[in-house]
């Protein structure tokens, strides 16, 4: 078959299939806009009609997955294809995603849809103090997940289904055992950490907004991120979120009394901000041109805050920009203050605040409890009683009452279930991507003495950032750390941090 | 036949025509939501994507009015509808909607959507020196806008369909000579007015600009506008663009050496984000919840600026804000002053900061060229030379260059042919609803002595504001004055403006 041959008679399937994922993805960057624009801008009396405007935009791309012209377009392509190539790798994707809109039924979505946008105001009213009122809520939003997760009905247990959301081709009967050997090793370092409560070093001195947002800026471009196609922006939870090439958007916040957090915050979303300024232009508007997973995604974010920031070598090449921006606040402080105050956190109930060594039980609490309540082995009714318990057991500290527990996340409000698991994977991935640049550039002190961030960033850029989701993310980080999925990284990382804190 | 045979009969056509307006409703919202975000927030590298995206959003759109489905969900429901409700109106205004989409194939959109991209940049690029550099993409604009108009194939000539677009009915055969009529009297008026350069009173004052944000907000609370539901942000071009329902947003400027100029801005555009706010809740998600024509949309922008606003008793009110926002910067300045630097403007080159008796006559010249140009009874390179005569005979000013010429405005580079003559409909309906206000409440000025902003509020939302797009707007208009379609309104207002200033 000729070249000529084959356009014949593909009749336009090509184009057909470029024009549909580029509808797809500029559905995508429309609903990552309203979302971005929700956090940010938003007056609250615009929620009602937001959440309506972005359902239905989601609706439209469903409407879009499954045009019955399409199949045929890939079928035709798929003969048509190189099976190694890029294509090929796009018609995967596609398939993917049509197939799971095929298996949901749009009723499913819708009422799933609604009965997260209530459960998520009755979170917003219940969190401090009332886990009852917010019982029902979660009651009947596992329920409908877990019809999702058989409708979708892939892998070897609901929960699989709802793990490939987030993290396809993740399995359950993988994780649970990961998870397990990875609580007993962390239960011993985090007994280690020191429980002593932090110091306020920083507290008394003056670290105004409009300075710190400055400072936001100028981290962000100490480490590459390129300013003048992206926004830093401030919302109560940090986020990035980018509505497409060339306009890529986090968010940071601050604390009155602390310069390092809005620090490590930005250097956290300036990792996924990097990411999304690295995905491959070539692929613009098509299904490879953003991450693979969630876990890819984490895996930026944590090896800029817990491998290139959080050490002595970061705060001194960050220290410069700290004193020109605050001025006498600064005096007296050294890098090896700014380190300290920074390195080690105490445990505690709250997983936003975790330290890193810590850090991975909270996810560990939380996939264990959200697998049982999938399974039907845990009901919600027993879920603050379970949370403690397993607190106790895990971090050796006390959560009191329902915000210090279970209510101290939105994600299960927000159907989110099977997310919690990727943060650790993300941290899996950041540690063995450390190693590996390591084993190319030598200790991370050094190559940032030497010259700063440039050599990280060509390192993430080459090995990561440049593949798009041609690859699933675990053959993506298999050849781009030369290491099979394991802890073994993360749990050496641990041992060296949990060190230098005793 | 029953109320129950009915609604068997129509099976599901009314929930299904309902939906159907939702989903364009928020394609609208959400192309909005990106055009804000694109003048007050996007980073200029996101141009490109974002135009792609917005078109995509306007292909749906398209698509949507195209689906098969609703023509016979639309005939089952004209059979079964009360012809003088607000259903025979949403039905009226759909099968508007729905022809036009089915008269313009979507390849002359997509090729006048990128022709109108290709003209924009140009335009960008050239605008301060070189119409011939420009002429060429505006000749292939015009040359598409009139395949376009004689594809519409709507009223008595192709510059009808394009009125159409934004000002629904009205006709060219009536404009004509209605603008002959208005410059003839206008243009004896511009003589009068003072040519004298304006003075600079506020010059080498401080004027800062976040002290002009919150005078901005102030300025908005004061004539009623929600900001709870509202936002205001900065863009070079001020504009109003309102996502949805509970979500109000408009920009206003400021100048460094003037604060009069945001205050007016702001006016302005708090007429068209009051209107929006006062668009009927219960119609929220169907055809009827906006405004029924650009020229209404300027009648509330117009009110508030020129007849509520640009009056002593305004800058009355306003007064004590500047004074406590501004402090010593407002010593020496009494209302009169304010008003005087914005009551009167010498005529010139620029419609933008013209003056309220020469403004039309801007409109009137473009109205006459584009015309022109559509009819093909003048070539776009003879655009500068008939605009400098133009200028010369109706308001006696010399234009000097592209820049103080056809190159001043983005308009027609942006497509917007047939849309100048909205603003003049909008000031026309303006000075007709200050005359049936002050006839039901008395003089503006003693009203506005007597209880601020309140009573012309009311007024507006009662007369105007509550009714969406039920109305036509001339027929809107007509009930909502007592007054049919004349200058009449608006040359008296303007004849006491002029006498003022003389």
């Amino acid at each position: 078959v000729t070249i000529l041959g084959q356009t014949e008679r593909l009749g336009g399937a090509r184009e057909r299939f470029y024009e549909w994922m580029g509808v797809l993805n500029d559905l995508k960057g429309s609903i990552r806009l309203l979302d971005w624009d929700r956090e940010t801008a938003m007056p609250a009396s615009g929620a009602d009609a937001r959440a309506r405007v972005v359902a239905t935009l989601h609706a439209l791309r469903h409407r879009e997955l499954l045009r019955p012209e399409i199949r045929d377009d890939l079928a035709a392509l798929a003969e048509a294809t190189d099976p190694d190539g890029p294509e090929a790798a796009m018609l995967r994707l596609a398939a993917r995603e049509i197939r799971r809109a095929e298996r949901v039924p749009e009723a499913l979505v819708r009422e799933t849809s609604t009965a997260t946008s209530h459960a998520v105001s009755v979170w917003l009213e219940a969190r401090h103090d009332d886990f009852d009122a917010f019982a029902p809520a979660l009651e009947r939003l596992i329920a409908l997940t877990r019809e999702m997760a058989e409708a979708m009905d892939l892998g070897e247990e609901p929960y699989d289904a709802l793990l490939d959301r987030f993290e396809p081709g993740a399995l359950t009967s993988e994780l649970e055992p990961f998870f397990a050997e990875l609580t007993t090793r962390l239960s011993g370092l985090a007994a280690r950490v020191d429980r002593a409560p932090p110091g306020r070093p920083f507290a008394g001195r003056s670290w105004p907004a409009a300075t710190q947002m400055a400072v936001a800026r100028d981290v962000a471009a100490l480490v590459g991120f390129d300013l003048d196609s992206g926004i830093i922006a401030l919302s109560a939870h940090p986020f990035t979120g980018s509505p497409h090439r060339g306009d890529v958007r986090f968010t940071t916040r601050f604390l009155d009394d602390d310069p390092t957090s809005n620090v490590l915050v930005t250097l956290h979303e300036a990792g996924h901000g990097l990411y999304s300024q690295g995905h491959p232009a070539e692929y613009e508007r098509t299904l490879l041109h953003w991450s693979p997973s969630l876990g890819a995604e984490e895996s930026q974010s944590r090896f800029w805050e817990n491998h290139l920031g959080r050490r002595l070598a970061f705060w001194r090449a960050v220290d410069p920009i700290l004193r020109s921006r605050f001025g006498a606040s600064m005096d007296g402080i050294a890098p090896e203050d700014l380190h300290r105050a920074t390195a080690v956190v105490p445990p505690s109930w709250s997983r936003m605040e975790a330290g890193q060594v810590t850090y991975d039980l909270h996810i560990a609490l939380r996939f264990r409890l959200e697998l049982a309540l999938v399974r039907g082995a845990l009901a919600v009714r027993d879920l603050p009683e379970a949370w403690s318990a397993g607190m106790e057991e895990l971090l050796g500290v006390r959560a009191e009452g329902a915000e210090q527990g279970p209510m101290q996340d939105i994600h299960w409000a927000a159907g989110l279930i099977g997310y919690f698991p990727t943060y650790t994977v993300g941290n899996l991935y950041a540690a063995q991507l450390a190693e590996a640049l390591e084993e190319e550039a030598g200790p991370i002190d050094g190559l940032i003495a030497r010259g700063g961030f440039d050599e990280a960033l060509a390192f993430m850029r080459e090995r990561v950032h440049r593949h798009g989701s041609m690859l699933p993310t675990r053959e993506l980080m298999r050849r781009a750390t030369g290491r099979p999925f394991s802890a073994d990284a993360l749990l050496a990382h641990l041992e060296r941090v949990a060190a230098d804190g005793a």
